[in-house]
């Protein structure tokens, strides 16, 4: 079966990867290049989409940041350091990004006549982006029906978030059972071009306290 | 109140515009430039965006193209003329076109803090996409609710269709009362680089048809 599988470069989405060529999909990886501050999380993804044997790994450019509104996107705005979880959503929420991802996606799996997408969504150590919950995924999966003619003439396109309840400490002991290679990953908001970690930023505060929760050693990079 | 409107370049995207500068809306327009085959109708969608007095126009670029599966964005699929109305969707379907267009206007309606988003889509007189159907259009706007800080903090961006259920002659006559130039858009499927259409496909049949069936004379430039 072929499969979609949404790739950032980063912790979850590789784990997801390993989790689809584990169930024995043919997978093909896409990259969304939406004006991140830094590149080194698409190289990362050309580095894990070929790691755990993607058949094809795609990236599509969209210039995005144009819309600026995102720490992510917008030099203006900074990323915030320390302990900066709020009950709000945080300044790092890149407006509609996983519904531009999924909409690429649902693109790209008519075209190859796929019948999944996946994505590393996470509910649970997360940094509160309402697209990221569960009732996103079955609200996109409900709209791909209708949007598209796999949903028209056949049985549509189903949309897997297989990490969307666990921790940040199951998603990593799952994926080093499978062998998923974190040292090639990038998750921090502000990464050196060579891929090196601030170490202080939310992603790399979630990410550092994944590592310390299991028996797994951190093979980070920090700057 | 602020307003995102997709605009195409085509016949009703601008009515569209012109129904919501009507009811005082200040329009930001959006074109998504997806790598159709021709960037005459990009420029229309400039003309009719300053014409129509948008607030603003921007035109996303996203390398869609490159994915094919559709006569609009692959030069090795034709474009089918003449009576070429099947019972199923036609290869002009561009796959899940109007999801990914409907999330980039997600997008920047949050930056905007815009409450609306319109869409041109037909359901009547038009060539079969899924995703031009009023199903799609409300699953969108469910959505819309989960995935935005909008949608979660505030009370959500909507999402307007309002030419879903009218005749193509309908949306000329009220387009007509409310002085869009239709001289400025282009319809066809293959127009020259100048904007002229070929008359025979399937976008140049329903709207010569739609003039046809009105008062309002036909100010399109065929080849």
């Amino acid at each position: 079966m072929r499969s979609v599988v949404l790739l950032s470069g980063g912790l979850d989405s590789a784990t997801v990867l390993a989790q689809a060529r584990d169930l024995g999909r043919d997978c093909f990886a896409l990259t969304i290049d939406y004006g991140q501050r830094h590149s080194a999380e698409i190289d990362a993804a050309k580095a894990v989409a070929h790691a755990l044997g993607a058949v094809e790994h795609r990236i599509v450019h969209i210039d995005y940041g144009q819309f600026g509104g995102s720490a992510l996107t917008d030099a203006t705005i900074d990323v915030p350091t320390g302990n900066a979880q709020t009950d709000s959503i945080p300044v790092t929420y890149v407006p509609a990004r996983n519904t531009v991802m999924l909409a690429i996606a649902l693109g790209w799996a008519e075209v190859l006549n796929a019948e999944e997408i996946f994505i590393g969504v996470n509910a649970v150590d997360y940094s509160g982006y309402p697209d990221c919950r569960p009732e996103f995924v079955s609200a996109f999966e409900k709209l791909a029906q209708l949007a598209t003619k796999a949903g028209v003439e056949g049985s549509g396109i189903r949309v897997r978030a297989p990490l969307v309840e666990m921790s940040k400490a199951e998603i990593i002991q799952l994926g080093t059972q499978l062998d998923v290679n974190y040292a090639l990953t990038v998750s921090c908001y502000q990464a050196a071009s060579d891929g090196r970690a601030c170490g202080d930023c939310d992603a790399c505060n979630l990410r550092r306290a994944g590592f310390a929760a299991t028996q797994c050693a951190d093979p980070t990079r920090y700057s």
